[in-house]
C-alpha cells in the first residue's frame, strides 16, 4: 500500500454562518461548527482510506475568536498521520474580511477517524509522507498524542510512551 | 477598479449528504442541492465584488445524475462574467467514487448576483478576465444569456440582441 | 391518457418565514426559497402525472423583491406544458401585507420534472389542456424553452428551433 | 368591525415528508406534523385578525393514520370561532394516494390564538359568520370548549357552563 | 404486570432556545416546543413501557409564558396514568433565569400515547401507582379527561361518564 | 463568592434520535452528538457561573459505541473543576436499552467555557467542590489536563507543569 500525502485528502468546506446557526450572542454556536469541522475531517479521512470512517475521537479544538454571523466560514481538513487502521485529521478553520479579502484563523482541532470495512472491522490503511514544515511538525505530534491518549485511557505505560517523555526532557 | 480573474472568486464547498438531505429514493433532494449552489455562488460573488450580494436569478441548473445518501458532494462556484453590477456565477457540481476517488460531474449551474450597497442600491463591480478556454467559453455565453433574460422579461428587442442572434446564424 | 388541466396540478404551500431561513439581511434565503419552489413544483408534478418524478432542471428563476423574516409566503405551482414524459412547471410566489392583507408576487419559476417508473425509466404522461389566457401564454411559451433549451445542450439545430425563431422574426 | 367568514382566513400548507422529518418507524414525527400544524392555524388567525398573533393552546390534536415518508401532507386550517380577542383554529390534515389522487384524512386539530398589538396587550378582532354546515358545527362546538377550558383552568363554575351542560343533557 | 410510578418515567429534556427555533418576536416558536414536548413525552411513554409507542393525541397544552431565544428549557415529562394499552403523560415546561437560578412555569401538556408490538397492535402495559399529591390529582384527572375525549369521539354516551359528571355535580 | 458542587450544574438532556441526524450507516451522526455536548456543557457551564459563557476548548470526546436511529440519549453534564474564569465540564452520554431499560455509556467528552461579562471580559466564578469519588477523581485530572494543554499552547514550561509530570513518576 503506498503511502500519501497530506494533500491528497485535502478537503475544503467553505460556506455561510446563517442566523438559524448562532448562538445568543449571533456568532456561529460552537456545536455547529463542532459539527462542520467532523464532517470536513471525515471526508478527509475517507479520500486517504478509500474505506468508511467512523469518528474515533475529537482530541483537542480550541476556539480562539468567535464567527459572527453573515461570515464565510472556510474550513480545511487534512489527514496529518495514519497509524494501522486510524487517522489523525488536522483541521483549521478561518473566517475572511469581504471588504479586504483577508483571511483571519479562528480555530483549529484534531479529530480521530478509523476506517472500517462494511462489519465495521478494522482495517489497513496507507501511511502519511508529510511534504511541508507545517505537515512535518503535525505528523511528528500526532504520535505524542497518541501516546497521550493510550496514557489517559489506562492503556499504555506512561514511561513507554517515548515521544512523550521527550517533550519533558526526562 | 482593476479586472479579476474567475479564479479569484472560486468557492469550494464540499460536504457529505446526510439521511434528512434526501427524497424518497435516497438521493439529495432537488432543493437542498439548489440551496447549497446558491450558497456557494453567493460566496463567489462577493469575493469578485468585496460586497453585499442578493440573489437576482436562477438562470438555468440541469440535473443530469442523482446524488445517493453518503456521497461526498463538491459544489465549485466562480464568476463567469460581470456585468455594471450583475454578475453570472457558473458552478459545477461533483461526486466521487469513494473506492477509485474519480469524480463525476452531476450537475451544473448559472445565477445571477447583484452588488448592493448598505441601503440596497446597485454598485458598480471589477470586470472579469477569463483565463482559460472554459473561462472563456463561458464568459462568452454570458453576454447572450444576458441577452436571452432581457429578451424574455420584455426589456430588450430580439433584433438588437446581436450575440444571441449569431447562434441562430441570421 | 385523457388530458389535464393546469388547476388539476395546483399545489398550495402557504408557509411562515421563520428567523432560521434568513440571510444576514433578516430577508428568506435565496436557496431555501428555491427549495420551497422545488417541493412545491415536484408535488404540482406529481399530481399531474402520478407518478415518481425527479427534477430535470430549474429553467428560471427570477429574484424580483426580498422576502423579509415574519412574512407569510405562498408559493403555488401549476403544470404548463407537459411533453412525452416530462413537464414543465411554472411557480409563483406571493407575500401578503398583514395589516391590508394584499397580495404582492415576489418571484416566479420555471422547473422541469421528469415521470419515472420504479426502475428510473422516463413513463408517458398526460398532455395539458390551458384553460386561461395566462395558462395558454404560459403553455406555448414553454416549447420556446424547451427548443431554446435543447439548442443550449447542443441538442437541437438552432434553424429547426422554429418556436424559437418566430421570437426573432426571422 | 365586519364579521368575517371561516373562507376568509383558509390557509393551505401542502408539503412532502422528507426523510430528516420521520421517526424510527419512518412515518412523519408527530413532533414535526405538530409544528406543520402550528405555522398554518397561526396563519389563518393572522389572516383573520390582521394582527400579531401567539399561540394560546392546542386543545385537542388526534393522531388517526400515519403519515408515511414520501407522502403528499395537506394542512388547511380555517377560522373556526372568533371570542373577543381569542380565536379557535380548526385544522384538518389530509394525504393523498399517488397513483389514484385520493385524499384521506389522517389528522386533526384544534388551536386557540390570541390577537396582540405591538406590547402584546390583547386587542378586539372581528367575529366569525359560518357558512357550511361543518362550520356551524364546529361553530358551536368552540364555545363548549371555551367553557370547558374555562373549567380546567378553574375560571368558570362548571353549573355556569351552559353550552357545556346541555351536552350533559342535565 | 407489575404497576410502576410515574418516577419511573421522568424524562427531562433540558436544552438552549437557539435563534433558528424563534418566531418573529425573538421568542422560542410554538410549534419547536410542541415538538420538544412530544418528544420527550414520546420518552417517557417508553420508558413506562418498554415498548414502541406512537402518538395518539395532545390532549391540551396551554402556553402561558413566551420563551425568549437564548433560555434554558427544560422539558419534563412523566406518565399520569395508565389504561390498557394507551398512556397519558403530563409534561411541564421551565425556564430558569441566568442570573438568580429561579424556575418558571412557562408551559404544560398533555400527551396521549399507545403502546404497539412490532405489528402495530396495541398490547397490555403495566398500571400506575402515583406517588405524590400532584401525581395523584393528575392520576384521578386523567379518567375524567379519557371520559371526555371518548364523548367527543361519539364513543361514550355522556351520561355513563360517571367520573366526568361529578365534575357537574350532576 | 462561596463554592459549589458539580451537582448543583447538573444539566440532562434526554432525546431521540431522529432519522434527520444520522450518518450512512444510520448511526447518530458524531457531528450531531458534539453540538448536543457543546449545548449541555454550555448550560451546566452558565448554571455554575450564572453569567454569559462561550465555548473555550473541547479537550477530549471519545466515540466507544455507535448510537443507531431511534435510540434514547441522555447526556449528562456537570461542571468538574473550575479555575478563574474557565470551568471544565465532563459529560457523559448514555443510551438505553428499549426492552430491559438498561443503560449503556457510549460516549464521554470534556470541555472547556469561560465566563464572560456583557462586553466579552472574563470574570471570576464560584470555585468547585467535589462531593463524590468519581468527582474528585475528574477533579483531579482537571488540573493535569489544563497544564497539558497549555504547554501544548506553548504556554507553559513542561518542567513547571507539577501535577502533569507526576503523571510521569519523574
Amino acid at each position: 500500500m503506498e503511502a500519501k500525502t497530506p494533500k491528497d485528502s485535502l478537503t475544503i468546506l467553505t460556506d455561510l454562518v446563517l442566523p438559524g446557526e448562532t448562538n445568543y450572542l449571533d456568532n456561529l454556536f460552537g456545536g455547529e461548527l463542532l459539527a462542520r469541522m467532523d464532517r470536513a475531517c471525515s471526508i478527509a479521512a475517507r479520500r486517504h482510506s478509500r474505506r468508511i470512517v467512523v469518528t474515533a475521537s475529537v482530541n483537542h479544538v480550541a476556539f480562539n475568536k468567535s464567527v459572527p454571523v453573515g461570515s464565510v466560514v472556510t474550513v480545511e481538513a487534512k489527514v496529518s498521520r495514519a497509524f494501522k487502521s486510524s487517522m489523525e485529521i488536522y483541521v483549521d478553520v478561518w473566517i475572511e474580511d469581504r471588504q479586504s479579502g483577508q483571511r483571519t484563523k479562528v480555530n483549529e482541532g484534531i479529530y480521530t477517524f478509523v476506517a472500517v470495512d462494511e462489519t465495521g472491522k478494522p482495517v489497513t490503511i496507507p501511511q502519511i509522507t508529510p511534504e511541508t514544515d507545517l505537515e512535518r511538525e503535525r505528523f511528528d505530534g500526532a504520535l505524542r498524542r497518541k501516546q497521550l491518549s493510550l496514557i489517559l485511557a489506562g492503556k499504555l505505560n506512561p514511561n513507554e510512551a517515548t515521544a512523550l517523555k521527550a517533550l519533558f526532557k526526562v
